[in-house]
């Protein structure tokens, strides 16, 4: 099947609209802080949410809006993560009445999501008073403008839409994202909204996004926190008039590699945005026993501080991967091991059954000094493949998370 | 039962001598770089080692030599682990018959232990010019060369030492560590050496230790990077002439009391001096499910790189401890959570019943800009305690690892 990027995000579908606006939870003015995303037709729709134990206010409410697998608009705010305030369900609620309001649609097909500090209470006045603006500005180019909106110190937007042909239909799906720090998501990034004109039914369109999420955005690692408002939703409009997916057939697996190819996309655009960061890190992992144990191999060594600060240094430090591959909890055949750096001006092998091989040290420094760097693991283990997705450790994310509250 | 501090760590017992050199493995002629501990006579002895799968073969040396519960001297060689290293086993056991011909005893009788670079060949000639000067230099003061020479990045020794009563004589038990970064131990510490003059049998002894490990070099994060080299050895010459403990007794307890004291002590000077650390964390939970629960949430919260970077700047951002707290995967009734941060300013009560209470940001910055610093959580789902050991993750982390090798 083939899949063809296009431009747009979140308004790339047919039915979408969009917008984000400066309400004034963030301080500095040319921040906006408060998006909408709009379908001009009840949609079916699905999300997946943080694992985290503590959850924001707007999952809690999200989770009640979506029993009946129907959505029509998201508003989303930054600067703010309404979570554990006492006062929170109440004003994540008032934000979906005030689209409601304005929409003319019931509060109840209004999904919500905060992020930002956590534990300061969310001031809903400026939400309140921005409301007409925001509703007044969606149009099909405000998707930009609520990418925009969602960011914290994310350093730039995240967009990415595709579109592909299912049932002799074109179908468009695209979707935006935020990440930057608190990224180790455990079912979503910290906040991902994915719109397409598929005919899908809700309970397909869950299992897709649940599985989507374990390849994509569960790959992604800035810092291991687990955000306490991970929250990935998708709304299918329906409008490009394909028969809809109400099975596991083949259109099912067009729309699911559709929905991976954005997720993933956007999983590598939060990990080289992550806080910081000046390097995308993708480690690859192949031959590994089960695809359980590929993920978590994958996983623990784009999570491991010591790489990822060898990674900064564009230091060949292939014991480190060692190290984190014999910690992952997998089962692994240490003396089968082999790691090769990749990037665009070639490969290095630097570890062969499980002992260095000599390298050029000159090589790999010039492989690793670029933006993104390929770690390549190959198991003899059996025929599992993951992918994992993360930044190098750097001065300046110790930099913004020193003193992020104040 | 009381014990007292004494000075001295590895040759505060009975019947021990140590020594340290340069023997030229480090470049830098300044650094000592090979240790040697040695009992006069045969001892009991016991050990716990890393979890992680890639084991260092010093570990696999030691494992053999331990098999009949004996041992009389350690030696340890830094700037170099001899992990991943095709001929590593060799050279391992190699450094345990340089000490076994110099000291006239068998090299089973010998431990070994290295800590560094992994992957690099570790060079033996400078081990075998350097064995006879290290014999040489045993002496009771040797200790502190010892404690020297087995330092990486650390920058200060860790030396412990208490003297306590046992069965009416006054027992000695006294250790050195070393630490600094891949510290995330899940056995032991990257290397800590015990020795003490009570007698114990074998299996009491490697009861206590594997019991002690848990509570406390096991509770020390630096970086979340769990080493291949990790080892706690223990050695008992039996000379303070108690009646040897061979089941826990009363006496079994007061030996514990003292391994755990001593292994504490030393597992908070590896958090303090955690690569790049400004501060010592220290997480105290209490009210926990479980014992297991409660290292968990101490453990989850010490690891995070967020409440890391907050603590390096003095920043009371209490939203990420409960952020750890949600994802730490123990059971926790959230709503119940109570935060406080303490030093030796004060305290500062942060966050009551999962939500945030008004305090003074002054008073907060006052309390976090000390050197150790108490996050005390109270939790309300049962009796569970523990103590979990850390540093702030600060510029100096990264700088010291985004280019370690070279």
């Amino acid at each position: 099947m083939e899949y063809s990027l296009i431009s747009g995000g979140v308004t790339a579908a047919e039915g979408f609209t969009a917008s984000g606006v400066h309400c004034g939870i963030r301080k500095n003015k040319s921040k906006k802080d408060l998006a909408l995303i709009y379908s001009d037709t009840l949609c079916n729709a699905a999300a997946v949410y943080t694992t985290n134990l503590v959850k924001s206010a707007p999952i809690r409410v999200c989770q009640k809006h979506l029993a009946n697998g129907k959505a029509q608009a998201v508003i989303v705010n930054s600067g703010n993560a309404n979570t554990c305030n006492a006062d929170g369900d109440q004003k994540a609620l008032r934000m979906c009445e005030l689209v409601a309001e304005q929409m003319n649609i019931q509060a109840e097909d209004v999904l919500v999501g905060s992020t930002g500090v956590i534990g300061q209470p969310l001031p809903i006045e400026p939400i309140e008073e921005a409301a007409a603006a925001l509703a007044g500005a969606l149009s099909r180019e405000g998707g930009t403008d609520a990418a925009e909106a969602i960011l914290t110190t994310d350093t730039y937007k995240k967009e990415v839409a595709v579109s592909f042909q299912l049932d002799g239909k074109t179908v468009k799906l695209g979707g935006i994202a935020k990440g930057s720090g608190m990224i180790h998501p455990n079912m979503a990034t910290m906040l991902g909204f994915i719109t397409t004109d598929a005919a899908i039914c809700s309970d397909m369109l869950q299992k897709a996004v649940s599985g989507v999420a374990q390849d994509s955005f569960n790959m992604v690692s800035v810092d291991g926190d687990t955000s306490t408002n991970d929250t990935l939703a998708v709304l299918a409009s329906g409008k490009a008039g394909n028969r809809e997916i109400t099975e596991e057939d083949e259109n099912y697996q067009v729309f699911y590699g559709a929905l991976l190819l954005v997720c993933r996309e956007l999983s590598k655009r939060l990990a080289a945005d992550g806080e910081g960061a000046t390097k995308l890190l993708i480690c690859k992992v192949q031959g590994a026993k089960t695809v359980e144990d590929a993920r978590g191999i994958a996983k623990s060594i784009i999570c491991s501080s010591l790489v990822k600060a060898a990674m900064f240094g564009s230091d060949a430090n292939w014991g480190r991967v060692l190290c984190a591959i014999g910690y992952s909890g997998c089962q692994v055949d240490i003396d089968k091991v082999q790691v090769e750096f990749q990037s665009q001006k070639g490969s290095v092998l630097v570890c062969e059954n499980g002992a260095g091989v000599e390298f050029s040290e000159e090589k790999a420094k010039e492989i690793l000094l670029e933006k993104e760097i390929t770690i390549a693991v190959t198991l003899g283990d059996g025929e599992g493949v993951a992918e994992a997705y993360g930044c190098d450790l750097t001065y300046d994310y110790v930099k913004i998370n020193g003193d992020y509250r104040t």
